[in-house]
């Protein structure tokens, strides 16, 4: 484990659910000056996340891992358990989530968003990458299958999207974990074959939105080559 | 949408997320003597979970979906976050989860599992389930890829239940909507060709305290036929 004094050190590579932790802790420094943290590069070329020290945060061998080295070194897996668990304990001000108790619903919405991106968005596009660009055989019913689901998810997205800026949130939302769960994985819409989001107008602008802001574009740097 | 007195409504049908949301009301109904739910079968011989009265109420079309009749007809999608919400507002003891504020920790180890299976085991059995059961070609690519994947993720839960009883909570653990989701997609194994669970003994010995519950046992036979 990497030597440091912030509070939260973040072990990840430069994947859609890497950056989406990276992007809300950018996004955190940029709103609590108090909060820093640290992150460490996991070689996926070496298969770095299998290895015995990580299995012992996260026996399922997945970046990203998150540890509050504040709280005895506690590991947090799962991109959407580390984004709920950032939220509840860094955000004090709820900049980028909601409050359970005065606004539950907006809370339950954005919940609702978060794991519709945690079960279906990423592991569906997951599989079009992998079919499309790892699959040492060509098999064109898979490509279709997940190619095919990939799109319908990205038009429920489009449906919510109708005159609203986020997913979450009342009126026209509230940029929340809802949002930055989902839009590092539309980043990647080119590896599934996606040319453009043309097709989703509503989505295009939400994306555009979402990337064009300081704390994404730092975000979505981290993970490309180790911390200095 | 049913005439019911009862505050909750569960729209769903036989399947393991259908199964996740009864198995968690039927589980509180026992412990809280004033709480009930009414529930509909969903046709999805029919696609009726596509028809437009259900994707107002969920956009992806999917079952299981819970609507709070005590708070304005509000609908909550995604199996896991009707368990959320479900806990939240009505488990008051905290019978089935943790208090955040004070289980800080155990509150989010049950939020990483709950992701762990809504992320991994669901969608990557789901796809097993597919390519043996549904595909109308035989593709053994797909049915390798994820008949692997899904023992994979058995072989995960396996490290997990390793001198533990239930997946979160200290000591040997608590019984929690971690286990509660996770637990109905095992009861569906044969359908991914997984005859037996002997291959994870600690996976088998914790199935078999989950449906040996009493709430478990009423909450997997919701859904089968039309409630009276």
């Amino acid at each position: 484990m990497a030597n440091t004094t912030k509070p939260i050190l973040l072990y990840t590579a430069s994947t859609p659910n890497g950056h989406a932790a990276s992007v809300l802790l950018e996004e955190m420094k940029l709103v609590y000056p108090d909060f820093d943290y640290d992150w460490q590069k996991i070689d996926m070329q070496t298969n770095e996340q299998k290895e015995p020290w990580f299995l012992a945060m996260n026996p399922n061998g997945r970046i990203p891992v998150m540890v509050d080295k504040s709280q005895g070194d506690f590991p947090v897996f799962e991109t959407s358990a580390i984004l709920l668990y950032l939220t509840e304990h860094y955000d004090k001000n709820k900049v980028f989530t909601f409050d359970q108790v005065k606004e539950p619903k907006d809370f339950s919405q954005m919940l609702q968003w978060l794991f519709f991106a945690h079960g279906g968005v990423g592991p569906m596009q997951g599989q079009a990458h992998h079919f499309f660009r790892a699959a040492p055989e060509d098999i064109p019913y898979g490509k279709k299958r997940y190619l095919d689901e990939t799109k319908r998810l990205y038009g429920v997205l489009e449906l919510r999207l109708k005159d609203r800026d986020y997913l979450a949130g009342p009126g026209r939302g509230k940029f929340s974990i809802a949002d930055i769960k989902t839009f590092p994985w539309l980043r990647f819409h080119p590896m599934a074959t996606i040319e453009t989001l043309d097709e989703w107008p509503n989505v295009k602008a939400w994306f555009d939105r979402c990337t064009g802001r300081e704390g994404a574009k730092l975000g979505v740097e981290v993970g490309k080559a180790p911390q200095n």
